[in-house]
């Protein structure tokens, strides 16, 4: 397990699946170089980005690249497509347990259930504790459509999951890389790693067509 | 209502409760001095403090203080006391809608639900907008002893509250000033008002006291 003082430093160990576009100013989006930092390594987990994501404590690299993302990815874009039916945004996830197995599935249901925080994230999180009876869901792996927003980070961090893995980047809300890094935020109890863009084209056209099909009916009326 | 070019500059309007210490260096808590920021006044509202808070849309700063945090406040201590029946940490929320009456009221059940998304705060919104049948929660107010977390800051985003009040700060995990200012981050698509420190001292011993006891009741076993 890599320490605090080479994890900036340390090559992108785990599968870099497109992370957000390198290129992309750091300053204006919530992060600041480095070297403005007081004092300069205190927090270097806020500024880690997705493609430096750290391996999680008692899991090797060899161990996350064993497990295929792009299948769970894939249930969890079916469950996207489900909320479709209802009227929501099509943002689907899924939880996977230790050994890769789905444990639980679901999609976002705030209009369906009239519930502000209904996003899918959170319902496998609330779902999965409960069944198992514990709110400790270490070794789970979060597999989510879009970036999560800063409350389904928070819930992540605070449910202690190991890993979120997503496919869109989401960058007007998005709480795991586009304005906040609330999974590696060492000032908090838990860091989870995060693997970006896994499946975003498909992730994004989904979002994208959706978006566009509500204006034209808008225009429309 | 003040736009945005004068907000950092604007007097205290609301009733200032004791806000978190005015002295404490903004470095290192996640915030950076203005200067720093490129552009200069691109995102006031990440780094506003409570005691600069922002009077929500069609709010004036009169109507504000005519509510009576404090005694929302007891209530919400009173939840507070109810955590402790099931060995969870004491923290207690109310929402209050537009005239000030109490619409809900819960406290923290991560323990006795097994349920980590479980908080105060969430439990009120949650319930509160599945009884109105929407999830725009215009006009309420969120009461909580504990400054909210980045899941729950999130949260009263997303429920479009028009306002946090809270006691007691939570400089590991505070996601309204302590580590992120989430309700009043202008990159998000809603700002909440924001009042510190109210019964501060009370909400803050209840805290400590079950810490502390919990301490001791380790070191008995």
């Amino acid at each position: 397990m890599a320490d605090s003082t080479d994890m900036q430093c340390q090559p992108a160990g785990i599968r870099n699946c497109g992370p957000p576009e390198a290129g992309r100013s750091a300053e204006g989006a919530g992060f600041e170089p480095a070297r403005e930092l007081t004092p300069p390594t205190r927090f270097p987990g806020v500024r880690t980005r997705p493609d430096y994501a750290i391996p999680p404590r008692g899991h090797s690299v060899e161990a996350v690249n064993d497990l295929d993302f792009s299948t769970a990815m894939g249930r969890a874009l079916a469950e996207a497509q489900s909320a479709l039916e209802h009227g929501d945004v099509p943002v689907g996830a899924v939880l996977l347990d230790a050994s890769g197995t789905t444990v639980a599935a679901d999609h976002n249901r705030r209009e369906e259930h009239d519930d502000p925080t209904a996003h899918a994230e959170m319902l496998v999180i609330s779902r999965r504790a409960r069944d198992l009876g514990d709110w400790r869901l270490t070794g789970h792996t979060l597999v989510v459509t879009l970036e999560p927003c800063p409350m389904c980070a928070g819930a992540a961090v605070w449910a202690r999951l190991d890993r979120i893995v997503y496919g869109a980047p989401d960058p007007k809300a998005g709480g795991v890389w586009s304005l906040y890094n609330i999974p590696q935020d060492r000032r908090l109890n838990h860091r989870c790693e995060v693997v970006a863009g896994v499946r975003e084209e498909e992730c994004s056209s989904l979002l994208r067509d959706f978006f566009e099909g509500r204006r034209r009916g808008d225009a429309d009326r």
